[in-house]
């Protein structure tokens, strides 16, 4: 990994209390219950205090609270699992894209590039299409014409944008991600389908992250729109014309149907279905596998996902679950018979 | 974007009635409370009708009964959704790729290209492969030894066909799409798997429509078929010897395990997964996140999705359900005491 | 397809009882009730017995106890599914890429490469990553740094490997799979979200297939495991830091959630969703479309799917499913008055 930084250094970025060693070098980060010598590691809640004694990390990153019970150094902090979130980047080493755009990259007319653009190789970038200054595109994206991509705003292998997209600045958006791919519009006629072209576009803000293989529709006639700070976990379709309100992050297997809005700060669980046409208002939370029907106009917590159990005692629910009319009728004959 | 037309030239091509000024220039397409001058709009239904008498549009496409409070120039139609469907491409803004093969693009041996083909910088494309008059083909498509394709057929970018596939004409595949992977087949050997190598290829009819990262696999050892005028939406997943009926309409996000046979006619929606070996009759509807267990023989509108609702509301249902067993043995034990 | 085989060869290679003529050639594999001459078939199970007597074959792999009824050359043995998985990679026609890097494929430096290594075209390799022998790279592939890829494993077109990811020998991953992508991991900070950059990787063990567009994201500290002989259908989603079991087997359109542990032999149905943060214990069935929302320590069959049915007396069950808590009252009610 190679980075490695003095302990006093990591907790000064952290506005955090020192106590102990700041000279000691910090070379990784590493779980409370795993780290040896050169690890910094974090105590996330009491649930995990059971493995701070025993720790070997070289640091430990806590609440005051638990600070008395830390054998080694420690970086006290109000938040400890933000903390290692800011210091993660330190010691990622992740490749960046070499600044310049590869020899066998294609490029369109008429583009304009800020300064330290990345682009490695095979990339198609149309005509027209504007990146901010850092933009990093990794090997084989596709952009298409009049794309506009903000600041700093990083592009993995294979991601494609249509025409007309605009991207924030400081996005991430993973491989196999389509921005910009027709929405699913179409007219009957007669039985068979006659294809509604979409004439919108998708407009993302910034720092949005799209996870892979993840697809975002262009609108029918306005735009698509996800607002900043968005997080969307990998294979995750949200349909067009949807709007996601700001910082609202949506785990993986979401599906998103047609010209639905999404309040800001939501959290959207793993392999909901929401349906079309309908409005969520800001701070819901719907849990995992739940199916979103009508409109929220409460924050809270909704649900409709149903535990897996022993398929026997499933399958009795479900006979249970027919007979229930019958029982009905017959709790409404007994008390009649009062 | 570029494209005008005189609104008379738009009533024509709609075989429709036109009152007001057929002069009038349309540069675009609008909805009905947002249209200014210039847009051409559309009234779909009567729920719309509020934003009538207030738009700004240059022209409405509406029905008889509504034309006596449009205030402004008025084409009207039998299905005015249609035709709004029917005018949509003339203002498609969406680049084509230029005729001729880009010289980045790798071709195989013995192939045969029909006249206006279209083929983007940086594909690959296999031996033997038959392409239509008119075929467009983004960037970073992968083309397998083999293929087909119908005139008038256009890949967007990062397509991959294996080896063998055939499409019809005039169908749209968006990016990321996968045709003719190897289906899931495997055979069981003391726990371990052996695999069965996927024999089969895939056939697509025309005029079909695959939205962006959906899979198509490979039939086992005949073809999974997906026949004209099928339309399907992002991120659905199609198992090995699935056959698709004509002008059947698949929504985002729904999985068709192997070998079911799906009828024409119908429509499916988001979410919804679909058991191996069974057959769905034509017309069938299934609505959103469903679960289709068997085979289903009369046309109609099924469902087993349940809508979200507050959690602890949920929780009780749950619990509930898990109660129901003992309700009706005391019911039981009630009607026994009479 | 070309290949043919005497079919006394092709029982000796299944160490089968021959009973008829072994020179007769062998073209191909047809399924039992449409075989013609030339073709192989095999009756898998007595529900298919109808189809033998009338069967066109060349011959039929079976087992002992329906032999007498097979009117052509029969090939004897125990598992004729698994007989019939055996040889269906000597009638595979999928072509493979020829030996040798193509010269538009982009090379990193100092890498390791072994004997017989085919890469296709417009593919990009890193620095420093490792090719066992007779590795085969299709088209438009993206493998980052440090990868290692064991011997004889296939990436099938558009596969996009992050930097540091292993893979075992003899794996299979189609088109559009993500290995490595960054986990779904963020820290919340006064609503908005600090991303927690993801410091491990992803193993794959030998024998692993991953189907079309299936993502398996890379762990926050650790690694996410996939062991070896898992076989993963088209569209799954594995989230950071989960592992998979050996011989477990996962259908189309599954996510799991971070963290969570999946035994060994377990078969997950399709559109199954599996929470975080959790265990399932070796030889765990669990069927298509189920939430599994706790660890299940008991071997078994799991179930929370429900089967659609016609959507009038599905809105019944919901209805009468909200009026149980009442119910329930009701005959509470009903006992005391007793």
């Amino acid at each position: 990994m190679g980075n490695q930084y003095k302990l006093a250094d990591l907790a000064q970025k952290l506005d955090a209390r020192l106590e102990g060693d700041g000279e000691s070098l910090i070379t990784h980060i590493a779980p409370l219950d795993k780290a040896q010598a050169g690890a910094i590691t974090f105590l996330e809640s009491s649930a995990y205090k059971k493995h701070l004694a025993a720790t070997h990390a070289t640091a430990v990153i806590l609440a005051a609270e638990h600070a008395a019970e830390c054998p080694v150094n420690k970086v006290i902090v109000a938040n400890p699992y933000l903390a290692y979130a800011k210091i993660s980047s330190l010691f990622d080493p992740a490749p960046r894209v070499s600044v310049g755009i590869h020899a066998t990259t294609v490029l369109g007319r008429n583009y304009s590039f800020g300064k330290d653009i990345a682009v490695a190789a095979h990339c198609v970038i149309g005509d027209r299409v504007v990146l901010g200054n850092g933009v990093e595109i990794h090997a084989n994206c596709v952009i298409g014409d009049d794309v506009v991509i903000g600041d700093n705003t990083k592009l993995y292998p294979h991601v494609t944008l249509y025409h007309g997209v605009k991207i924030g600045k400081n996005a991430i958006l993973h491989s196999g991600v389509v921005v910009g791919s027709d929405g699913f519009g179409m007219a009957n006629d007669n039985g068979q389908w006659e294809k509604i072209h979409q004439l919108g576009s998708v407009v993302i803000g910034d720092e949005v992250e799209l996870g892979a293989n993840t697809t975002i529709d262009r609108g029918a006639l306005e735009d698509t729109i996800i607002e900043n700070g968005v997080k969307i976990d990998n294979q995750v379709q949200i349909a067009h014309n949807v709007r996601i309100g700001a910082y609202t992050a949506i785990a993986g297997c979401v599906g998103i149907a047609g010209s639905t809005k999404i309040g800001k700060y939501c959290m959207i669980g793993g392999g909901v279905g929401i349906n079309g046409h309908i409005e969520i208002t800001d701070r819901v939370i719907v849990t995992g596998m739940s199916a979103v029907g009508k409109s929220i106009t409460t924050p809270g917590i909704y649900a409709s996902g149903i535990p897996a159990m022993p398929h026997r005692a499933w399958w009795r629910v479900l006979n249970r679950m027919s007979q229930l009319e019958e029982l009905i009728r017959r709790v409404n004959a007994l008390e009649q018979k009062k």
